[in-house]
């Protein structure tokens, strides 16, 4: 039997759920994105959300909503912000979680989920591996396996970006996302188009990983060279089943590729404008406003999501350390 | 006739008349400063308030107040966050504003205020006299001067920053703020106090710049020899007649004084461990934490004011740059 579509009530649930755990993060005016646009540009801080990125939001509904059905044993794969983001929402709904990691995991991460009461396996060299792995493990074992994007409560938990934008700022008329499994966009989507049917849904991905891009390009998920890149955190080739990926056809207006020389000038550029350090993934979304490839109606309203703050200390300390040479600061 | 002892019932009225316009700022437990104070750490953080400092808290209550009583001119005196707080009020209550800069201010902080529909003038080459000018001015135009801390409404206003502490994390023993004027402590000290009458107030000022520390030492407003601070939003002498200084005299418990290294990194230090640019000010409140310089019960819950963001471009680029050229990343 197929599953219900997804709506705008699964995110409305999703936000009864979390309320009170996650932040409401502010959405700022940004006056420097404002004046290179033209436009008017609204920043949505998930770089302060719990946990450093917006996964929260989504792990904490899916783990609320296996409580809901006295599910105690959680499965995930994740090396990254959907790992912190389960991890503490493992404190919160007190589900027994196993999250497999990548047997390339950096060591600073896998000590940082090591912080928290969760089981730690690892497994496979590459993200999919991984995936493929958690699933398994949590089908041997009788548990629920809950993917970083392929799964309805995280869908739905992420779009709660999408009302808390709306909320503040009803006029919406674009919203820039950038896209890795496509969970967060997905979400913001499906809110934004019954909010106002008439908005455009921008997805951004970056050069060196255009995943989703390149599915929705070829009208189904296909293997895509990987090469290296900061924005790591929506990186590497996503699950041929997934359900974001019908979601993000019906979803997203137009694409736009970044470069990594835009996605390392704008981590810049929005410490110095906005006084914040973010990770590469959110400077994917920011670098398409940035270097100009989108193009706005004067003064229209533009909601950018700032999807995470997790950059690693020696990323950022490269990226700043370059451009205060070359201007001559140090 | 002395007017009413100012009271929590006035930072509950000034919460009204500002709800909807100001920023509820997260309240953030920064993993960093409790690890290294053994305590539980969170954050208010005003920097990303409206206009980047918590001023416009106190000068949105404060126009407010004279839009209530249909005064139209209002005059106040400033170079720095309480002109740009002011400005943004004079936007929201369409109060016909004058703002009085010193004559030294620097050209990009006034072009920043010229981007408004305030009125400019400038006197005198230190604060005092400034401030005294623009309450001359405003006599004679019979207009209402608002001191950026000498001021019932501005007090108040500020104090609604206590108020959301306590109401996300209620359990506060200690709250460590820096110290100017002293609006922002006298406000937070009033709520907090009553909130919980056992709560430790402790005030930081910068060696270059103690003037409410030497006031209350001395048991009045003196004048003191100022030096060049980077936390040039607490720096300068006081109003002699200030009705802050009773207030400060009676809520804080305890004074920090930070040096300027002390400022310096801990800017450097809440970049990398926050990932957030903030101005000196509010490093100095950071470095009573981080630098030690307050000692805590284990685990007791610690709120630290993060009072502004504005920092100058020269000046973070300067600390960040001495910081990773040290650190051999350049």
């Amino acid at each position: 039997m197929a599953q219900e579509r997804l709506s705008i009530s699964d995110v409305l649930v999703a936000r009864k759920r979390i309320t009170g755990f996650v932040t409401n993060t502010p959405l700022r005016k940004s006056h420097w994105m404002s004046d290179v646009s033209t436009a008017e540009v609204w920043m949505k801080l998930e770089n302060l959300q719990v946990t450093g990125s917006f996964k929260y939001r989504g792990a904490l509904n899916a783990m609320t909503f296996a409580k809901e059905r006295g599910l105690t044993k959680v499965f995930t794969a994740s090396a990254g912000n959907h790992a912190l983001g389960m991890a503490e929402a493992a404190r919160t709904t007190e589900r027994e979680t196993t999250i497999c990691l990548p047997t390339n995991v950096s060591p600073i991460k896998k000590a940082k989920l090591e912080m928290f009461s969760v089981g730690i396996t690892q497994h496979g060299d590459d993200m999919e591996l991984t995936e493929q792995y958690a699933a398994r493990l949590a089908q041997e074992k009788k548990g629920l396996y809950i993917s970083p994007y392929n799964n309805r409560e995280v869908i739905a938990g992420q779009g709660t970006v999408g009302l808390e934008m709306y909320e503040l700022v009803p006029k919406l008329s674009t919203i820039v996302v950038a896209v890795g499994g496509g969970g967060l966009i997905s979400g913001i989507g499906l809110v934004a188009k019954v909010i106002n049917p008439k908005v455009r849904i921008v997805g951004v991905v970056p050069a060196a990983s255009p995943s989703m891009r390149t599915a929705v390009q070829s009208g189904h998920v296909v293997r895509v060279m990987q090469h290296d890149t900061i924005a790591d955190g929506i990186a590497g080739n996503i699950d041929p089943e997934t359900i974001t990926f019908p979601l993000v056809q019906e979803v997203v207006d137009e694409w736009v590729t970044v470069e990594e020389r835009d996605i390392r000038q704008a981590v810049f550029d929005f410490l110095e404008h906005e006084g914040m350090l973010i990770e590469g993934a959110a400077a994917c979304a920011i670098a398409a406003i940035s270097s100009k490839y989108v193009e706005f109606k004067p003064r229209e309203r533009v909601g950018v999501v700032v999807c995470g703050g997790n950059i690693d200390r020696s990323t950022w300390r490269e990226i700043v350390g370059e451009q205060l040479l070359s201007a001559g600061k140090v």
